[in-house]
């Protein structure tokens, strides 16, 4: 399935930073390395293409990585990729470094900005999905999600914890400006009495409702875990409209802490896979392709496709469920 | 989808026990009460229906314990299940007890009890995957078997960070008796250097060869990771083999430590999704099947196919994998 | 040394809780039985003893609660006790109900009010510090500090993993309206670049020439420990005052989350060994005292004195050391 | 305070590592920047020493290790220091590299062989206990203790979760080959039936007899803790001795496990600390003097009295209590 084509290739990790993306970079480096591929790793997403910052990456570079949160490459979000001029000195900078094929890990902005990129370059590029959101198409899961989730849902076990001593209500803000997958997964695991979410409308009033409810039942504290983006003004407007019934809240906002800390199994396991099937996709003369996995099978998936995806919507039928759940 | 005729439904816990058995108990209680169903709950598994050993549970019951390891039913092997009297006599008791329907979280052994007891008994009967070696058929995954990874891999980790200080090879023996899931996955996951499963043959020489590769290569500290089945005589076989050849080794031996622990955010998912979804499939009149999860979709397969499954055999391709990614 | 008059203890957990609380009750609960004495479990803290809620402790009562976070009796801040009625009516309840002598695991509040129903009680009356904030005197440590410390500084880890993507300056919350303790460990243990804790003037100009410092030195990302009570207005005020500079920043509130979790071993130890002495205390015929440790040992202290002991102040040369160390 | 001579200081991690060795490392090698001094770090231990293999640590060097395990300079065991000669020639290593002082960071043997070294070295020397097993004198605690026990506790955790399933004994075997300090603590903080000490005469007649009293009232899995150097034959002895009555056991052997992880809090606490005295020490013209922890203090006490203070016994007193707190 040799590609006689390729020999040099870059990868870079870009966007919000997850975990799992050096258990990542660990399987593309040392899978090239095996078919006698160079790499060349950019520092801080495509700054780095932009700027010439980059290392050679060979077997070693990588040791020790695995288990390491954050990304040894650095990443970045990178305004100048959305502007043609930005892509074409990315195109040309890829040219002049004699780069075959990129991979880029990373979210949405980030296959967006490949996508953009394959416009003017015509080196192959395969996107892996890099992001705790888990909000991108083509792909059941993205590296990152399962360990933010756990993140998050070790600090709903504490405020159980803590919960009954007092009659509160606990708001604990997660990470989520458009998707609700952290949100949702951390209540239904979290046992949360409510959970709010960017994909359903934000609606005061029937939360105080079930609030009334809950206390007349005679439960006490609660815990309402609040995606960033279920409300305008986040889980300080949360907190404002329950307090205002005459409610005591208290707010905790996890934010960065969810980017971090070491991978969970599923993380380094779905980033081991995928970069392992990239590389080979690569061999294989695929480009402009998202490496994902579906069911048990990775899959590749255009990356368009993936963009346009707006069937990769978080499980809302559990928001239902959990109303005879959280009871 | 009512099912006219369904009023009462026990529940058990059976086989060795796996974190997330008591989420998938809370999920199944509330369903059913919501559902305005009543449910005993069996202590100790299939005994518990034998020595008439039960509790009567309702919402409130299954509070705050979908966050604990364990199961609050207590679980046992049941090795009267084996023989037509013992089975007889459990249908006898069920029907004594007028139970309409069972459900039943466990294994293999415990999903064999539940189409062996179907020969005697006219109740519906509906299985749930709960064991941390996921070595069932008719789904993906298994409940507990996310959390036991977790804390195999834990503990690799740790080895990792005290093994670059002396030249020994450290040997991790985690559960799998008859299935290298737990193994196969802490190893990729935990960068093993070697891994050791059932499904491939035990071949000390192989294993020596490459421990004298990697040595040649200049690493020192070498983790393998060993289920217990992969070799007669377990770990301390290998640890003997090994030792024959002039290498320092030091053992570790998880055991029940991975049964434990309070599950991570994936198992309480799954645990919560199948709990309410194997109550749904009683109300729509299902019986003998598994309710499992297959890519994102719940699916009902019946028991005996599921039992038969010797296709839900783990991904030995990931070892050849690790040959060039354990470097 | 028994004392002959003491018959039926009762024992109360107040004020915010902390974790190791119920580690404590375990200890006091079963030296008392193991000493015949009968153990009147109050709930909701002074609370339970003015509305008459309690339930008798058994040592089966305390079965598999060493390792849970929270209180099995509640907590509660309790304003009555701040008054002489309250006060009184407290003591008139211990006195209907038998109740010799009255064991009190709590912060300064607690303390508080033990001294002030000790003016109108004649019952035995010994304290136990469990509080996170470590802000008690006649004792090196107080019960949950330990875990709470654990919790922040697993936040730190995380943000440190994902600092060195972007140039920011992550801002963490942590508890202590009143005392540094939390702050000044978290972030000595997590190498923050700064600490801002309540017992130094808050001086927003001497940071942002430290912020100024460390970028000259190339220095992009940084951690900032913030208590609670370190700045009016808390770390939003923080934020904005180093915005306003030109500098952004992410915050992180963990709140209440760090009143929960499993107790680490060093607070299950010292809640077993404080329980087991206070006991033994009360045994002795002491009272108005705190059990604490100095040092390796147990030590009592009248409660007035750990009271007034503002020697009890956090090691704040660490934040000259922290100068030097975090450069 | 300052010593004019002081130029150049090596340092080495040395023994068994330990978590918090790195914590310690940072602080000695910025503190000691900090006052301009030159640091030099020996990998493996004396054997770096002994083989000429270091490295010139400067503040950047030492970035990002706070948290991680193990010890980025490598540790060993080191036979040759235990002999005049290998003593000799690493007294002339030192003296032709030049270096004025030595910090050690090891347990008893790296605290004799620095008292060795003394004898055939003028140069300045500082011990800093560093050692998961706490077994040292002239300071309360050591670097790595607290860690290794959280990491034990965590297992006993799981075992118990589990072992409530079943009619079974678990036993788990830590660390502590002359010292009992994990088994102990480990024991007392997870509730342990029975602890097992190398300070204590081992008796399997009145381990039989205990198990007898706690099945005959009801309880039907306990939890046994064995320090390694407990009994003959360790763990296995232990079990073959319970199995030969009749009751059924569960083994787990942790090892090198407790070796690894991320520092706790009060390690790095402890690290920090200790670093930075141990180098101020050296400026104020100490030598030979363990660098340790005495109550709330920092303390130095002259290194043979260290090495033979025979009342840094485990607390046994404990096993007692334990008799009447797990019932």
């Amino acid at each position: 399935m040799n590609n006689q084509r390729l020999h040099r290739i870059g990868v870079l990790t870009s966007g919000g930073d997850a975990p799992g993306m050096n258990a990542c970079l660990r399987a593309i480096v040392r899978t090239a390395v095996y078919h006698n591929l160079e790499v060349i790793g950019f520092q801080h997403g495509y700054r780095g293409v932009l700027l010439g910052e980059y290392q050679v990456l060979d077997a070693r570079s990588v040791a020790n990585i695995i288990q390491r949160g954050g990304t040894i490459l650095g990443s970045a979000r990178c305004p100048e990729m959305h502007h043609a001029e930005g892509v074409e000195r990315a195109a040309k900078n890829l040219k002049g470094l004699g780069i075959d094929a990129l991979l880029v890990i990373g979210g949405n902005g980030s296959m967006q900005g490949a996508v953009s990129l394959s416009e003017h370059w015509s080196g192959q590029i395969i996107g892996l999905p890099g992001t705790i959101d888990n909000d991108l198409g083509g792909t059941d899961w993205t590296i990152g999600f399962f360990t933010a989730l756990d993140t998050a849902l070790d600090a709903v076990d504490r405020l159980r914890d803590t919960a009954d001593a007092f009659d509160r209500i606990f708001l604990l803000e997660v990470m989520g400006r458009h998707a609700g997958w952290i949100a949702l997964f951390t209540g239904i695991g979290g046992g949360a009495e409510e959970i709010l979410i960017p994909e359903q409308a934000y609606d005061p009033e029937t939360i105080i409702t079930r609030i009334k409810e809950y206390r007349a039942r005679g439960k006490k504290s609660l815990v309402v875990v609040v995606a960033e983006g279920a409300c305008n003004g986040g889980v300080q407007q949360v907190a404002v409209d329950i307090e205002g019934h005459g409610f005591e809240t208290r707010t905790c906002v996890l934010g960065h802490v969810q980017r971090g800390g070491s991978p969970v199994a599923l993380d380094r396991y779905l980033a081991t896979e995928l970069g392992v099937f990239a590389v080979q996709s690569l061999l294989a003369g695929e480009t402009q392709m998202l490496a994902g996995k579906l069911g048990q099978a990775n899959q590749l998936v255009p990356l368009r496709e993936a963009l346009a995806d707006r069937n990769h919507q978080p499980p809302t039928h559990l928001l239902k469920i959990n109303r005879f759940l959280a009871t």
